[in-house]
């Protein structure tokens, strides 16, 4: 894990590194040391690790005083873009310009980059958790849309990760996923959302197996997600990492 | 308004009163004095004030610095029944056990409460708006279930009420009222409601006007809801009442 920058500001530490090919961001509270709750946070399609809103979030759990890290999932950011990606991603365009299902197209674009996704985070947070300024603590993670997509098989495959927030996106490829997922979730659907129908997340949601889940539902399309969500996601990770 | 006991305990004052014919219960921070935001409980049907979720809710909300007071809703609780009421819920015990539509016999209940709750509680907020360990601040609304039944007309009438916490019924009888709904509104939905169709909960969440909503869906029965929700229902009063 090597660590190319660091700042502070407002009382809290943001460090950039990189881990095999792997480019991220670790958010702390300044000057923080010892075991403290972690929370990954993965970005939505087409964006990136310091996305404004993943930014944003990041320093507002760090305030809090949990350690906080993002990294640019495959083919996104920072990272180089393969030749496989790029067919699906023209095959998706197109798709969707000839009326094709959008769920499945964006389906298997999450299934094809969720394998290098769920290693990647796997190795992150092994890399992490040896920092000293968070250690072995509990583990949250939060993701929507893409986020949720590649969240969903990271979750079923990593028992390390005790408590999620999802959403915003249908069940579509997820399914089986879903159901070996018995953690808490704080799960989001914006009520009116043009790129994902109302029954798909209902599904989805539905098909998670945690006995502990919250639908949360707001007014407003896609990228409407009302700012108080933060503040709710907060205080869900603090009742199940403190 | 003629109050009849008065205990304090935990930091919490509670005190009984009349107020023509209703029966209430005012719950403020001990030694309280001065303006302060004040939430009113409607509790669910067969149940009346101090019911003990309405209880613990209420010195829950107290602790906090809100006033809160519960009443009564008529026919139950400490009030006296009409005869046209026993001859309503005669009529719904029947229908139900021959597999008449329950959401129907239900708002048909709720909407002969609903006119003599709604002026119930506007007598009770006037007055209790006079006293001066409350005052004219804003107000809020509080009631699932039957709760919600009468606290839709209530709210649609009464501009007086800022912020509503509703849910746990469905849209029967109510769409129109819901319609004049405009206050921010936290909307709880029990994901395996036993009493309530979902599809009839989520149309009355989508019937009420509010620019500001949050549905809030949980797995379980009726009764089930998680106590965390108190935790969230305060919050949402606190960010619309202080």
């Amino acid at each position: 894990m090597r660590f190319t920058s660091q700042t502070s500001s407002d009382g809290v530490t943001e460090r950039h590194f990189t881990l095999d090919e792997i480019p991220g961001v670790l958010w702390t509270p300044e000057g923080a040391r010892g075991i403290r709750p972690l929370i990954l946070l993965g970005h939505g399609g087409r964006q990136h690790k310091t996305a404004p809103h993943i930014t944003s979030r990041a320093r507002r759990y760090a305030t809090e005083g949990f350690a906080v890290v993002a990294i640019d999932a495959p083919n996104h950011g920072d990272r180089p873009q393969d030749e496989e990606f790029g067919r699906i991603a023209a095959r998706m365009r197109a798709g969707m310009a000839a009326g094709e299902n959008p769920s499945e197209l964006v389906a298997g674009m999450h299934g094809y980059l969720a394998r290098q996704a769920v290693a990647d985070w796997q190795t992150v947070l092994t890399a992490v958790q040896h920092l000293d300024q968070v250690g072995a603590g509990p583990v949250g993670y939060c993701g929507t849309s893409m986020g949720c997509g590649l969240g969903i098989p990271l979750i079923s495959a990593e028992p390390r990760i005790r408590a999620a927030v999802l959403g915003l996106l249908g069940v579509h490829g997820l399914a089986e996923d879903a159901a070996r997922i018995t953690v808490p979730v704080q799960f989001l659907v914006q009520w009116d959302d043009q790129m994902v129908p109302r029954d798909q997340s209902l599904a989805l949601f539905d098909a998670l197996a945690s006995p502990e889940k919250t639908l949360q539902a707001n007014p407003g399309k896609h990228g409407d997600v009302p700012p108080y969500e933060v503040d709710s996601s907060l205080r869900f990770f603090a009742r199940h990492l403190n």
